[in-house]
């Protein structure tokens, strides 16, 4: 490793004070509480429509990932504005909250995507949140737009000490015909680029390597030989200071996301969100597979 | 049902004193008075041109709808700036208003709709209104400009203790092309989102089954086997803390509006905001029909 | 006649006292004098070019329309910032002032038109005006614009007592599909959206019926039996509360001028709005018609 | 001439005492000093790049327009933001500054063209220029950008008593289809829509007769038949009270340029703003074509 | 030389004391010391991605560059806000830090780029910032935007005495056709605009002569017969009073870049920004060529 990477920690970090408060909370004081992070979202109600909550009724319902994230003891849930305003009071102090500040439907295309602000950061702060998120949408034909929304964002998060998490995606028409938005080059920009712009805490899609499709990226990604996890590692460290989390996307079997979580500490992260993979199962099996990341993310 | 689901009632929500106040008196101060709400639309000027009043000549006429919510005791009245600056002085206190703050002409191509604010918030504060409306087009491609535009008028809504309704309408291109604006899916996905977005009640059509258009909505909604009732409840649940109404439509005839008033309620609808299919009859049969369907509501 | 509609008077309406103060100005203290309105608009040279004063080359210099205004006994003079700015000190006092805030060339294309405005409600109060003029394009693709412009205009007027004249013009590509911009149904939708949209007037075209043309139009403006007279008596009615204001457009010859004005009365209108039709004849001529213009107004 | 004109003198003026004292400092204190103008401007290396330089390179460096309007007696010079912060000093008192507020390169097309802001009023006001010059670009596509842009600027002008210079500018592919921008239709209709949107004084170009190309022109332009000199007298008694200035436009000789400075004053024109005919050529001659001139505008 | 002329000094530049005093650290006394600049950028991760660090690996990581920049000795060191906002500290007062405050990906087309603020002047000084550089895309189709964007900087630069560094890069579909962004056209009007706009530093590209290229610009650089160090002095002289800078780009061999530092200051420059020639070498020959680089600084 670099003489001149280290990896983030807390302690270290030169932020505003509002900040070190609020991700202390979030990294020590719930969750795993060993400065690991592991998060219950639950925006997909906004980014999708209900449809994400066929497969477990019960999780139409935010009371059900509001009791899974207290009972399973996660760092936080985050959600927008509506689901934190309706139901956080019955949770106020049990379970920190990341505000999601921006959000769209999936129903247009998708070719030149911007997430829209459906909150602000003063939001947030009056709603007790312990940080915001907000969706960039790397490479986008409208990166313009979102690049200075998100700069605003950051500045109001930075005058009150709100930490910032971004939900950093490679999208649109560009990074399809760059290899797609998985490759380990757009995860890696994705990555970078967050912490260029000041994000305390990132999140990620673990990178996928596709040989075939990893041609149309620029070099040298277009011809690189690194398995998936050294891809990862690399994409940890284009973070620098930045706190990476690993998403977990669309539900896939437990084995598989054990998996996932060994490889996302070894790499480097700093945290998980997992929402699908945790909410779409009845609440004992949700509750027995947090049981089991946690005990890896302690053996960490 | 499930253990995570209460239908909302206002005692129970968290909400802005201001809130509370004016949502009392829509839901048990006027109108039926056992908080469920009938409110009487007259919006319809703006959004098609004055043809929709020639079936009944005195619709023309806004004195009319205000005679028709103040005899029928409606829960309020919905309208745009002029129509509430120009008449309501007459009707002070008699008859609880609702601003419409957003709307357009249905003359150019409906393809990419937005709904510009016609009025503000503050509006609605200086004339006494108890609630505004907001028209989101759900799923349009300039759904960003809506978005941002409905979460600064949700701030201000916040902030005066003003009830927020969203008229939550799927339009545009894109839901077209995945089973129309009133498949399930599409009805589902807005109440979704205006409850995602902070609203307190959401105006939405009951869902039309047509298994046919249906296969073009993502799943698993291309392939659902439920009666209409089944899916509106489903919708309602979908909009959990937030109260929704069912909006009439065009016209009906009586024995379907008052079928599709049983099926609102015994789907979970907490009212109906019903428009043409009051205002277009003489006002005898107008207050006849009033009368039944505050009949029903009161048994429910 | 309906008995929910009475024609606007002034002494009935609902409106701050300023507006009260500025609206009993034109329509009592100057021009005929009765209630009624006979208004000289000068805005051509801006939204057509010098072209129009071509046949009466005196009317280039905004003195002649001063002069005119002011021997013949208009209600007021409308223009847009320059020509008020730089004339008005010599006819303070003599002749109200109607501030016309938007404006464009004819330049380019006009399907999707939106005048932007070349003032403000503050310079309208800082010059003295006793109303402002604004041109709404209803039913241009670009709407969205035109409405919120015109909301936060009509916001101002509010606020400052300003009455508000909406030029309500259909246009675009859009009216031109569905039976063109001097249709009944695209004059009665224009002369609805200004009431309310909170117009204290508006100005429309006297609706030209084209049965051929008119098919295009939706129902049931596509197949109505009426005469020109009963089809503006409805627009009148369609604007309730809003006084109207007939525009006279392209010039005309004296008796069709005359016939225009017994009709717009008959069915209801508040005043003319004559410019070209007036100030392209030599001034003793416009003198004259104006005098018989007059004459037909006292006798209504 | 019509009774009813007057060429525009300062002392009729109703117009801020601001703008009377820095309208009397161009016109009396400077420069000719019998209420002519002779400006030089130099924002041409942003509007066209150095490339107008390389006839008289010494011409690149703004100390040698600085001391040609110095030596020569110029009422002004006109100059961006850069040119007038990095050289003013030297020259503070010696000649006053007109700050070009406005400005774009020519690399892309030219089909809808605007001008965005280069500096501000205020700008101005810091740097004690005596005036502001703002570029409309009469007929674009997107003319209601200007438009807005210009009524901006043109209140804080009223508000700070700056004067306001329109650059008044035909152009665009809508002006290009009807007879050019050079047409006597469309350098009479920039003179009026300057003065109608309270410019103190507008630039426009001579006018140029093209039977053939003005056949695509509006009636009556399309079959008119003036010299040149009577068509610019009339555009010069379109712009009203606004001050009128010829621009020189790309060299010429030196004969056809005295024969433009008689006509322009034979026509009622109040100046003349001559660049790259003045610096284009070496400072001597610069000096004694300046002499020239200067003895035609004493003479009239 | 034209007498016209003088190279731009710090001690004769009419600036705001604060510009003087912060540019002063950076000429004076820190880098070179003798009015020299050099200047290490770090902006690419954010431009370009991560994959301009793999050819020396350690590169990715900040602390190299802070590291490179503080032993090499450099001017000051060149970045966005996170990698500022998150470094800084461990150099606070060591190393002048200078803010880039636009910035995009690459990852769409560059047909009409348009960089947006990525942060703000105001950060800037929060920060301790000597400088912020912004990147202006000269001739892109949506120069309006840039140019008052840039405009807005500028004004607050003034306002906060913070030296204003313009990253003056041709770019867009439409320079390509004009001969390309490397050519001498485009990089003399790059130059030219950065000073008129009031830049105080500009960052150009050395141009490239291309004869067969260069056909495609406006005379006369479809045609000029010089040399490329004589072209570069022109364009230093074409930025007047405004420093210029010349840029690294990607990299190149040592004898090639020293070449370049030669002929730099030949023609002119004040300065160097040279990252990826720096830090893509191993920290001993990227200190070894910074030696080789500032002996000549010293010299010339």
């Amino acid at each position: 490793m670099s003489e001149f990477y280290m990896p983030p920690r807390l302690a270290d970090l030169d932020i505003p004070v509002g900040k070190r408060i609020r991700l202390h909370r979030l990294l020590y004081e719930h969750g795993p509480g060993n400065g690991r992070l592991l998060i219950l979202p639950i925006d997909q109600g906004l980014e999708h429509g209900p449809l994400n909550f066929f497969p477990n009724p019960d999780s139409k319902h935010p009371i059900y990932q509001y009791e899974l994230a207290k009972r399973g003891g996660y760092s936080a849930i985050a959600l927008h504005y509506g689901l934190a305003a309706h139901y956080l009071k019955d949770y106020a102090g049990d379970i920190p909250m990341i505000l999601k500040i921006n959000g769209k439907t999936n129903i247009p295309s998708d070719d030149d995507p911007l997430s829209p602000l459906t909150a602000s950061v003063e939001d947030a702060v009056r709603l007790g949140a312990d940080a915001v998120g907000y969706t960039l949408y790397v490479g986008s034909p409208r990166q313009d737009e979102d690049i200075m929304q998100l700069a605003e964002v950051r500045s109001e998060c930075d005058y009150y000490g709100m930490p910032l998490i971004v939900w950093s995606y490679p999208r649109g028409s560009a990074i399809a015909q760059k290899g797609g938005r998985d490759s380990f080059y757009a995860v890696d920009y994705a990555a970078r680029i967050a912490h260029e712009m000041g994000a305390d805490i990132v999140k990620v899609n673990f990178p996928k390597l596709n040989p075939e499709k990893d041609k149309a990226a620029p070099a040298p990604y277009d011809s690189l030989q690194v398995d998936e996890v050294e891809a990862f590692r690399q994409v940890v460290q284009s973070a620098g200071r930045t706190f990476v989390l690993v998403s977990g996307g669309s539900k896939i079997s437990d084995e598989d996301l054990l998996d996932k979580v060994r490889m996302s500490f070894q790499a480097g992260a700093t945290g998980l969100i997992f929402g699908r993979n945790m909410w779409q199962r009845p609440m004992d099996q949700a509750l027995a597979l947090t049981e089991k990341v946690k005990s890896i993310i302690e053996s960490v």
